[in-house]
């Protein structure tokens, strides 16, 4: 196993390569992992990260390959980190990437990966933060975030994002799915995309008014744009960096981008501390040992509760 | 607030708005939540719990709607538990029911319900499995869980089932939604429903070669069967029944209940234990609060696992 620390410089001088090892060792739940937390702790917190959620078939893909034109555009380095939560093939995310490279793979100021979460212990609320802490110690100005799939994961990704945007496309009962799904609150930008299909007006006056159904809005507050884009014709997508960039000013201005590091490293930290906890209760023996525990409960001698009191004070002893 | 003892004897002599209460006490999180359990302990364990997952638009309520019906043929009271892990609406999962019950209103053999788990610190792992204790310790012989959304809350509802049903639809780019979704291999019945349309036979081929990726199986494993149905015509459905009464038959005779039903019961426990340790965590002061660690990560004077040691010796004191 290679050096931390030289990792960690030669990522820092834009060796993609090593970027790349960075986060297979979070990938992996590596031992070093620890040590390279420690490491990147000081050099962090400088990139901008963005959200990309939407459901299969609005053009998510396309649009993510767009916004980094138009970012490279504006001189920013950008890099995409494309989490699947849940495949079970690795290979179809491998496949994504090759795909998705081919436009940008000469351009040394893009930076594309995707990273698997299944099996972790922790998820992806454990591994999606140390990635972009790898990215952001790195350099990258900004970082994409992509999800594959709907529902609790993406509401997952988007907390882990500085500003989130929910990706739509006409004619896919969007409102409907996308309230289903309970995604419709986590976007603060909102785009419609293939808006040269039929049906863009309707869904983009659904999604308005939809969005107008969420509480009442003190003066000052934010109200989530709804942005229509073409992105396999890069229609609409300066317009869309451009609702990004004021959402960002919004939120530094309000110390609302503060606040909002503040709660993804709150959650970061307990989902580690969780993680060790669970760890731990795995490793007890004799009563309090979680199988022994299910066993009684099974049969009915003992209700989950008091099951769960015996386990917390297995590891607390209290 | 009536008095727990009452109305779980209610609820074990079939009147549907006792166990209706005993729900909404699961749902909310109710202080009696603890007495309630510990009273039901010694009650469950003899409902058999069927799953039911599948993306929207698969016929999943008609599914379920005729899947009662042919459970009612044969004499055995059903429950239906609709969970909706993400709805930011309730009004919208009883919308549901009241279209599903209209077919079943008469027949005090059906129970229908939906749950909301949204807002839940433990989630769908907390709630569904105390939801499906009450009806079960009620004396439903059938309970069918039945899960809103695709992805990881499908997998979690799957993992609360005896028998897990997954639904397809031909016509969907099925065989790759379900691998992207990372349900594939939650089924142990697959179903494949709106067979009367044109792609049937193509989904059913593509299903059981995707099936056929998975590892090699021992001589005595369980081959999950694929069904075709059109549950609108009640097609296909006495089959599926067989289906999984030939599941629950091959577990029985196997002993995977008995283990499945230990998972479960042991992954309860846990997430009431974690939930538990969550709160404490939430309760700490001083340096070892949670925020407090969050800022120090923020500006960089603290890597995200220090932090978490130092959360965990808040609640264990080592």
């Amino acid at each position: 196993m290679q050096d931390v620390s030289s990792l960690v410089a030669r990522a820092r001088e834009g060796a993609p390569r090593a970027v790349a090892r960075l986060i297979s060792l979070v990938e992996g739940a590596a031992p070093e992992l620890r040590r390279l937390m420690a490491e990147l702790a000081p050099l962090a917190g400088h990139a901008y990260v963005v959200g990309l959620t939407g459901a299969p078939g609005v053009g998510k893909s396309t649009s993510t390959s767009a916004l980094v034109s138009a970012y490279r555009k504006a001189g920013r380095r950008v890099a995409v980190l494309a989490v699947d939560p849940s495949s079970p093939f690795s290979g179809g995310a491998l496949l994504g990437d090759r795909i998705r490279m081919s436009e940008h793979a000469l351009d040394s100021g893009v930076y594309i990966r995707s990273m698997a979460t299944r099996g972790h212990l922790g998820g992806l609320a454990w591994a999606a933060p140390q990635a972009i802490r790898v990215l952001d110690a790195a350099g990258w100005d900004v970082i994409l975030v992509e999800t594959v799939g709907v529902g609790q994961s993406e509401v997952e990704i988007a907390s882990q994002a500085d500003t989130s945007v929910l990706l739509l496309a006409p004619g896919m009962g969007d409102g409907i799915q996308a309230a289903k799904a309970g995604i419709l609150e986590i976007g603060d930008v909102y785009v419609v995309n293939k808006a040269d299909r039929d049906g863009v007006d309707a869904a983009v006056r659904e999604l308005n008014h939809m969005l107008g159904l969420g509480e009442a809005r003190e003066p000052g507050d934010w109200r989530p744009p709804v942005v229509k884009t073409v992105a396999a014709r890069a229609e609409g997508v300066d317009e869309l960096v451009a609702a990004v960039d004021k959402h960002r000013a919004w939120m530094e201005e309000r110390g609302e981008l503060r606040r909002r590091r503040l709660d993804r490293a709150a959650r970061e930290v307990e989902t580690i501390a969780v993680t060790a906890l669970r760890e731990r209760m795995a490793d007890l023996r004799g009563n309090t040992r979680l199988e022994a525990l299910a066993e009684r409960v099974v049969t009915g001698g003992l209700d989950p509760y008091t099951a769960a009191d015996e386990l917390v004070r297995g590891v607390t002893g209290s």
